[in-house]
């Protein structure tokens, strides 16, 4: 494919608003073959994202790194499963993946690693020149996230950071009433991450969840690494499910952005009340004489450059039902995930809830309507098939990516302030600004078609 | 009656706790005549207010003090209509309120102002030694939240904050299940005053509710007044419906107290909206160019010295249907209202919300059980007869209010620290401990039993 084909297949976005970014990504043109990807992390996450990958047609698996012998035994069998070759293996410690980045034969890597490595193999895998589908994590540091964009404006490799909620069926339904004005100018919106972990972040050394109290060196999977975040650290740990659909509908680096946040902690009682009533834990057992420092439930509220509010709940600790807690409010109306109803001034009764489920089958997202069979049996009822077909589309038509280094930075950003304002009994913290003045002029990009 | 009954008659409450103050009432014993009621303010909320009064046998309304000579009218009929002698009158400027408590014949002034009189008012009323059941608002000023603190504590006259939704069915409900420990420890507490004001703000001059785009000197009842608060207010302005319940179930004051707080407030927008697009107003009515200040959802987070975190949001410029978005989470189950759902932990099916109902009526508070039938067709379905009865009974009885002068500084300077907040920037503000310490020994007193 020549550059005059590249120019018009990107015309179409560009007279939406494309910034200049694509014209700089390396190399012009379709990707005619398969994408060639290599595995970084294959453990729970990873797993299912690899197995999503396989059955697809333009995708072949040429590498895996991890350092886990069953995880990635577990991985091998996938791929030779599809029938695809057996991958390049890279299980040599955690830096192993370096080698993987220095593979001729792998143009994009699958990021699914714990919390502390994203940053680190990102910023490798854009100076290697390999595309990035990064999972979601918050940052540990805000120079993280500079460090994400400053890499990425270095090298212009491409870099999508993998919220899959962006494309849940509802929240794509209710961006796409927002887009067609709804609920009028954007006012108050609410997310978050209201999912009880306990058996995550225990389990007894052996199956993914539950069945123990055990974490860290005697936990496996997420209790072998999460957990101790909610040991030592106390803020807004997980945001981007929550506010990763938020920033879609209210344009976030795109005429839009966050400007600063509060943040306020309960006080830490779930995970030593889990253990000590466990029948595996006790009193006596030694985990109960932790000090979880993480708050029960976190709240967090970032005011926009627009003026918008945005409240956000962390509670992962307690018995609860999952809940993303999705609220959408402005001059014109109001949804809510909670209890899946919708109120819009002018077409439902006065002062009457009704419920969403009418409106959001009316407005389902293009995408969705396209592709409902395609993602039907893909994880998380089947946004995961929507975010990786996003990255692999993007990445194929050399296309800037739908979920970029600034969605990711201002996202992954929210976990350090939240902590810096909790440490500080909820002083406000600013943002960076990550795209150093662009937001006032970039256009939104995400979704804005049924292409992917 | 005598001191030896009066003495046995408070030990039940003195052993669940009663605070030293009421020994020191002014006078002992039961009040065996009818309680002798002067009214200040009949507009909507007084009306309502003096025919629910005049409901019961023991109460004789013996004064009225109004300067709106319609609304006093109707008051005076009421009255009349109940059988009763007519009552005097006081409506001789802002001021003739003064002259109504210099009255021999008022034991007890129930107070229904704007909000920017019930403090001058009580204050004046407890220095003439009349009992005050003061209707709700938010402070002006910390200051003014002081000087009914000092007051109270100088004349030692009862004092009650009127706040009805301490007495909602199911919140009583659930106090009642949080007392039984069903939710466990608490954590995290939501409520909040959602609910869409546009046509009380804005009138056509004549009537209560809407039909025009008026307000202040064109506008009548609440539109003549509550709106200028949102034209020069920006805060949590209504605090008390959605804090008073959950004061109650963390033992504010008693045990506990409210220690910090931040706020937020979005963009206004909806109430100009309103009156430029209402066909009575239009983009060229001089209302159309009045800057509102108050933000459309103004979220405020509190933080209590006992660790627990609540969020309220106030949301009265948009279009929505009406909620207190109560929620009361602890480490073993949680209670939404929005959903009407509850979930604990050991009863509920694994991470499934329940119907709310089949609790409520489970745990139906005593009181509740004790006089529904008393209580129905009172208004606010209800709760406005229990919080009078506990006025009454509590006078009568010469106990200590439920609701006392501590519970109304505490909550009503919510307005004035949020306000503050937003001013700086979302900064934290500490609250004024009103009680000087006492926080730390005193006892709950609430709705303990079915006697009031």
């Amino acid at each position: 494919m020549q550059r005059r084909n590249f120019i018009k297949n990107t015309a179409t976005i560009a007279a939406v608003g494309l910034s200049s970014e694509v014209f700089s990504i390396r190399g012009a043109g379709f990707f005619n073959d398969k994408v060639r990807i290599g595995f970084i992390g294959v453990g729970a996450r990873g797993l299912g994202t690899l197995e999503l990958a396989l059955l697809r047609k333009d995708i072949t698996v040429t590498a895996i790194c991890d350092i886990d012998p069953i995880t990635t035994a577990k991985a091998v069998k996938a791929v030779s499963d599809a029938g695809q070759k057996p991958p390049k293996l890279f299980t040599d410690g955690p830096h192993a993946y370096k080698k993987l980045l220095e593979q001729k034969d792998v143009d994009a890597v699958f990021i699914c690693t714990p919390w502390e490595w994203p940053t680190p193999m990102s910023v490798d895998a854009m100076k290697a020149g390999k595309a990035v589908a990064c999972e979601v994590a918050g940052a540990m540091s805000i120079d993280e996230c500079w460090q994400m964009v400053r890499t990425y404006e270095q090298t212009l490799t491409p870099f999508m950071i993998m919220e899959n909620v962006c494309y849940r069926r509802d929240v794509m339904a209710v961006l796409n009433m927002v887009r067609k004005d709804m609920f009028g100018e954007m006012i108050h919106l609410e997310g978050g991450y209201q999912h009880d972990l306990r058996e995550v972040k225990f389990n007894d050394g052996v199956n993914y969840y539950g069945g123990g109290v055990e974490f860290g060196e005697k936990g496996y999977s997420e209790a072998k690494w999460r957990t101790t975040h909610s040991v030592h650290r106390n803020g807004e740990l997980y945001p981007t499910h929550g506010i990763g659909p938020v920033g879609s509908i209210i344009n976030n680096n795109r005429g839009n952005r966050f400007e600063y946040l509060t943040s306020m902690a309960s006080k830490a009682r779930g995970l030593n009340k889990y253990i000590t009533d466990h029948p595996k834990g006790g009193k006596d057992h030694p985990n109960a004489k932790v000090n979880f420092r993480l708050g029960d439930v976190v709240t967090t509220n970032i005011m926009t450059a627009n003026g918008e509010s945005i409240t956000l709940s962390h509670d992962t600790n307690l018995p609860r039902p999952y809940s993303l807690g999705f609220r959408v409010q402005g001059t014109n109306g109001i949804w809510m995930d909670v209890n899946k109803s919708i109120y819009i001034e002018g077409k439902s009764p006065a002062h009457k809830w009704e419920p969403a489920d009418t409106y959001l089958k009316e407005f389902d997202h293009p995408l969705w309507k396209k592709y409902e069979n395609d993602a039907s049996g893909a994880g998380h009822g089947g946004m995961d098939w929507f975010v990786m077909n996003a990255f692999i589309e993007a990445f194929k038509r050399k296309d800037p990516m739908p979920l970029d280094v600034y969605d990711h930075a201002s996202w992954a950003a929210i976990t350090c302030l939240s902590e810096q304002s909790i440490a500080q009994g909820g002083e406000p913290q600013a943002f960076p600004d990550f795209t150093d003045g662009k937001w006032m002029n970039r256009k939104p990009i995400f979704a804005l078609n049924d292409i992917y």
